[in-house]
Order: C-alpha cells, then sequence, then structure tokens
C-alpha cells in the first residue's frame, strides 16, 4: 500500500455577484486549483482539479493512462498544496513513457482531454463479463440513490459526478462518489480508489452525470465495469465502442426513465 | 485568404434504443469524430468533433494556442474524412512548437483539455476594453436568441453550445453559433471564423452553455471578448481570471435570470 498524504481542498468557495435585482448575494462556486504531477522528480502535467482527492486521482490517472501496472508499482504519493504539486514515487518508473506520450488524441472528455498513446487499440482486447446481469429495479434503487446523494453540484453547478455502486437484486449501494471540475478527473479518482482499496470492477455499475464519449466508455471498459449509465446524452462514438466492446450502455436515466443502447442481453426489465 | 475545403459532417446519427417500456426508439445522437491534423505534414494532434466546421476549428485551433500569429500565415486548410485528417499549409511553419508542447497542462475544459505552452502566463498581458459597456436589454435580447436558436443540442443532447453576438441597445445578434461535442471545439472554431471573417471581438459578447472555467475564460480573453455570458455556473479559476483580465462575467443566464460576476463596471442594469 503507498504511503500517501490527505490533502483534499474544500469543494467550495464563496464568491459575490449581483443579481437580475441588483441584489448582493453570496454564491458558492466549486473550486478549481492547478495540480502538477511529477512522477520520480520528473514534471509529467498539471490537471486542474476541484482537489477533493488528489492522492487518488494521480494514482488513478497514471492507472487509466496505463503509465502503471498495478497499485504495488506506487511506493507514495505526496501532495502539497503549498506549491500545487503531487509527487509520485515509483518502484520501477512508468510503463512506455515515451511510446505513450508520442501519439496525442484530444478527446472530447472533460478535464484530462488527452490521452497518452493509443487507447482506441487497446479497446479491441477488452473483455467484459457476459454473464453479469442488471436488474430493472436495481438499475431504480441507483437512480433513487443518486438523486438524493448531498452534492457539491447542487451548491454550486460546474462540476460533473460519477459513481461506483454495487448490484445486488433491488439494491445498488454507492461505493464511491466523487465530483469535480473535470468529468475525467472524476472516473479517474474513483479508478484510483478502486485500485487502493482492491475493489473490482466487473460486478459494479458506473454512473456519471456526464456526457457518454468515446474517452467515457474507454475508461470505464478499462475499469472492466460492464454497466455504464448516464444522465445525460451520448455520442456516436461512445455508442460504436460500447457496442464493440459488448457494454451495457444506459443514457438519459433520471427517475423512472432510461434509455437502453447497448448490451441489452445483460439487462433484465422484469426484475 | 487560405484556400479551404467545406467538409461538415453531419450533425446527428440515428441509433435504435429501448426505453423504460420496453418500446424501441429511434434516438438522434450527437456525432464524434476524430480529424488528425496535420501542419506542414507533421502530425501535430487529434481532436475528436462533431465535425460541422472542421476548417474554422482546425485554423481556430492553431489561434488560440498560439501557434500561428495571423490568419495571412496559413495557405490552405484541407479536410479529408476518408483518412479522418485535416492538412494545414502554412507560410513560414509554426511558432516556437517545441516550447509550447514541452508544458502541458491538462484543463478542465472539455473536448481540448490540453494547453501547449503556458497560456496563464499571457494572461497578464490581456487589457480588455474598458470602454464598452453592456445593457441588460441587450443581455435578454441575446438570452431570448439564443433560446430560440434551433440546435442540434434540442436533438441529440450530449453536447455544447457557444455563440458571438453583436452588442447594440437593446439589441444582440448571433454573429455565428458552434455546437460541438468538445466545448473546447465550439470555441475554437468561433474563433477560426473571427480569424476568416476579419471579426473583431472587442465590441463583442461571447455566450456559451457550458462552465466558465479558466480555460474559456482565457480563451475569451484571448479573443480580446470583454463580455462573456454562460448559462453554466463558473468554478473559482475562472472567477479569478476574469477578475485579473477585467472581464465581465456573467453566469446562470437565462429567462431573465443572470448573476453579474465580476467587471461589473462595464454593465448598464437600467438601460
Amino acid at each position: 500500500m503507498p504511503d500517501l498524504t490527505h490533502a483534499s481542498r474544500p469543494a467550495t468557495v464563496t464568491v459575490e455577484a449581483l443579481d437580475e435585482h441588483g441584489a448582493r448575494r453570496e454564491v458558492a462556486i466549486a473550486g478549481e486549483h492547478a495540480l502538477t504531477v511529477y512522477v520520480d522528480k520528473q514534471e509529467l502535467l498539471t490537471l486542474m482539479t476541484l482537489g477533493g482527492a488528489p492522492e487518488a486521482l494521480a494514482i488513478g490517472y497514471l492507472r487509466n493512462q496505463r503509465l502503471v501496472e498495478s497499485i504495488d508499482d506506487i511506493v507514495s504519493v505526496h501532495v502539497d498544496w503549498e506549491v500545487s504539486a503531487v509527487a509520485v514515487k515509483t518502484r520501477a518508473g512508468l510503463v512506455d513513457l515515451e511510446g505513450r506520450t508520442a501519439r496525442r488524441t484530444k478527446t472530447t472528455g472533460c478535464g484530462q482531454g488527452t490521452v497518452f498513446g493509443d487507447l482506441m487499440e487497446d479497446v479491441e482486447r477488452i473483455r467484459l463479463p457476459r454473464g453479469a446481469t442488471l436488474a430493472r429495479s436495481t438499475l431504480y434503487d441507483l437512480l433513487d440513490r443518486v438523486r438524493t446523494h448531498d452534492t457539491i453540484y447542487k451548491q454550486s453547478g460546474a462540476i460533473h459526478g460519477c459513481a461506483l455502486a454495487t448490484n445486488a437484486p433491488g439494491r445498488s449501494e454507492i461505493l464511491y462518489f466523487v465530483e469535480d471540475v473535470g468529468r475525467h478527473n472524476a472516473v479517474d479518482a474513483i479508478a484510483g480508489m478502486m485500485w487502493l482499496d482492491g475493489v473490482d470492477g466487473s460486478d459494479k455499475i458506473f454512473y456519471t452525470t456526464g456526457r457518454l464519449t468515446s474517452e467515457m466508455v474507454i475508461k470505464a471498459a478499462q475499469m472492466s465495469v460492464p454497466f455504464l449509465v448516464s444522465r445525460s446524452g451520448l455520442t456516436q462514438m461512445g455508442h460504436d465502442i460500447a457496442d464493440k466492446v459488448d457494454m451495457t450502455m444506459i443514457g438519459r436515466a433520471s427517475n423512472r426513465h432510461y434509455l437502453l443502447f447497448t448490451g441489452g442481453h445483460r439487462f433484465r426489465p422484469d426484475e
């Protein structure tokens, strides 16, 4: 287990604004902080983040970019907001950094638009568990829990949320709920938490408030999660990739409404 | 004036989905296409885009990353969707590409998360026109026009929109309205259109459906636009930068509601 700091930043700050009546109002807005990632004393990149889970974010970023292969490769993750930096120490350096950084793809994702290397090539190799199923009652339980979850979004807007949830008949409990100014930061932080806690994605549900673009689908697939649920819509490439990796993807999900787009063989509408 | 193709892609495609009643529905979803940018035959990066204005997007991307200094530096922009590529030919190459790519910042923006070089350093040098003013009646006229604008969002969701609009007393006309799966693509495409048409930003209003993060504020400032209006909220760093460059920034704007956050000296609530 890596040695970690626990250096969250406050989620919101209050600023003054004038409303349409000319009245002075105190408005909570989401924090946004630069966090430069150093790996083995080399600068890798700067993330802009809400700062709620910076250690898990750094770990999940390295995981989702496939720059480290296992949590055991990470010795320590130390965040120091005084210098807006997170120092990651690895056991044996990063995986093929030069090859991965040679091809940059700016994706439609928020937050971490760039994907090092070519994740698309990896998609071909992903196999999601075919036997897992999701009952409609479980989906509805998850949507209820997400709705009543206390969120920074409700205070400040301008933020994306992601959750990883369990999948039992009629019951879906939220294991992690992460919000960030960049949607991909939220996904990456959850990937980091899963590694830290030894949580496997193959029997879980991934929920996001954000759009299902190519990059979101790829990240969920990399975490082996067969069920991807979004309150929002999806894009053509998100749809195509979900179809290709045979992911069960549900969009426009809120209250008792949803659209099942792909992987319908895992969905049980009558349970 | 550069030699241009005009190679838009269809904005939406139709896919099948099952709704909560088990009924089969045809759903319009936003297109998402990879577009690899080659400059003088060298691969620069791959953008994921709706593909509505790929030539303006490529030009605006190079402009906003300050890789070209003037539209006159661009000889031609040719899009070929068969190979998912846009070939840009310049008169004299890109500005300091190595220096700019050395420092990568992943920002909270959608679409083009990475900013080459360090845009933040440039912020110090930006001076927005102090004399420009915006009347409340003009703001309301803009919000009315945006609301009634026929959008891809209304069909498919999963998309961000940006507009550049004029600013006359009580009247604001939309000059450009661009939607894309990445919010920053929409901003960049507008920057490209402004260059192509010789449109100056210093007397205009920039409207976005998306969140006002650091990167959005920086891009609007780089285009010399003093008025930034969003339907959504803002982040702490977006607020700080708008304050620093003295931009008039209005958030949560729809119907007859808004919050004026910064640059209030340019706003005329009684006009």
